[in-house]
């Protein structure tokens, strides 16, 4: 997918909403069995009942690879669903990959071909050959991690303390190994005042925001700090959509609550004369 | 296992040799099928001819995901027929993981219990929630990358340039998070000089040393700067090995040189006096 295609979807469904398919086989809702093949099911229920209030889909692998490779299967079979029945929409391998070049290259074989994602989140730990084999691929993205949303962000991507923080040099050193038409990179929303720093050195970047609802970052300080004249926001909710309900109308209460949340986004996009 | 039972297996088979089960579909030798089924009866001829030479083997995630979930399934055969035949053997899940606390639980629940390797190599980029889950399981390792082998690590790894490089901060904090009975670190081996920075900071743990073979290090200047008491190393060669040979013999000329490499390392045992 182009930028252009994300950005005309975003004002066509007027959300820029990414829903995180962190499907955990323990919290699976009533009537769903707790099973592999009920992780699939409970995803494509979740995917009927919000595919027109969301511009992209991110399953964390996490999920999936704790369930062996019958996690797996589920996972395929998932993606092939989206890009089936929902070829507009976005498709984000929550990965966080990244090995020496030759063994990316695998990686990125295994996300953009065995299973067409369209983009995949990449750590930047091991640096340029690491995050290139991606890139290499027409129309498929690279998420790098930047500032991330947990407490252990602390610890090294503000080190130096004082000086100039790794995820800043993370961000001026690859901008370099690709551009705003195939890269993107994982800001969380728990950093409100920081977004504002990512953009400065980032200003056309979309960027992946993690941390809204459960983790409890906030829309309005996204939006604020974060936006650009394309929007430049994926902003991300899991638990708090998938986990709306844990009855038997769990996929109404899933979509009430991505409704809630595209209503607000659809507001921003006015205020901003982006609709 | 724990770290006595290792010291013992490196005295009692007189090699720190890991052999990293890189198995990559497309360079399968003659006789062997290209296929996910066919990665498994390699890897497993392999195993056959060389476990007596070698303390650990080291699948990459990455050749198996490139097959989807087929190749998800050799790699559980693998693990499950190293456990079955050669429970001596340490076995390293070569996955780079790390994610935010909730999910990097999950990993563990994938490596550690579906799989029951015995280590992980973990990222440190997301810092400490993304690494103590795996530290909760008794007698399981994390293997956390510090500095790695290939071009990429001069970007983050040795930032800031003149100050104190990340690596050595993520040893310096990361040690508290566990000690050397439950954390090792990657170290490339194409870095010799540097190997003793490390050693410096964390004088007892093992070190897992990729990078000699193929990719150019010295067993000699890893021995050099990384030795400590208890051997303290983990010299891991994958395609030098795996991919001696492309015909029929394949699995004698692996031998051969997992042979080559473990005289070598018997020497230099004896010469510490550790045998």
């Amino acid at each position: 997918m182009t930028r252009k295609e994300l950005f005309e979807n975003i004002k066509k469904k007027q959300s820029f909403l990414c829903i995180g398919l962190d499907s955990d086989i323990t919290k699976l809702p009533e009537g769903i069995s707790k099973t592999a093949e009920g992780i699939f099911e409970f995803n494509k229920q979740i995917i009927d009942a919000t595919h027109d209030l969301c511009v992209a889909y991110k399953p964390n692998m996490a999920f999936y690879e704790s369930l062996g490779s019958k996690g797996w299967v589920s996972l395929e079979k998932t993606i092939a669903y989206i890009k089936e029945k929902h070829p507009d929409i976005f498709t984000i391998a929550d990965a966080k990959r990244g090995d020496i070049g030759n063994t990316s290259k695998l990686y990125a074989k295994a996300f953009f071909e065995q299973m067409n994602f369209d983009s995949i989140t990449v750590a930047p730990y091991m640096g340029e050959d690491s995050v290139i084999p991606f890139l290499e691929y027409k129309n498929k993205w690279v998420i790098l991690l930047a500032l991330t949303s947990n407490p252990g962000a602390e610890n090294f991507q503000h080190y130096p303390h004082g000086g100039k923080s790794v995820y800043k040099e993370v961000l001026e050193v690859s901008k370099s190994w690709g551009d705003e038409d195939n890269m993107m990179y994982v800001v969380g929303a728990t950093r409100g005042q920081m977004i504002k720093n990512v953009r400065d050195i980032v200003p056309k970047h979309f960027l992946l925001v993690p941390g809204i609802g459960a983790q409890g970052g906030s829309l309005k300080d996204v939006v604020e700090y974060g936006w650009n004249d394309q929007c430049g926001l994926l902003v991300n909710a899991s638990r708090s959509i998938i986990y709306a309900g844990s009855g038997s109308d769990f996929a109404q209460k899933a979509r009430a609550e991505a409704k809630r949340m595209q209503e607000e986004m659809k507001q921003l996009l006015k205020t901003h004369s982006v609709i």
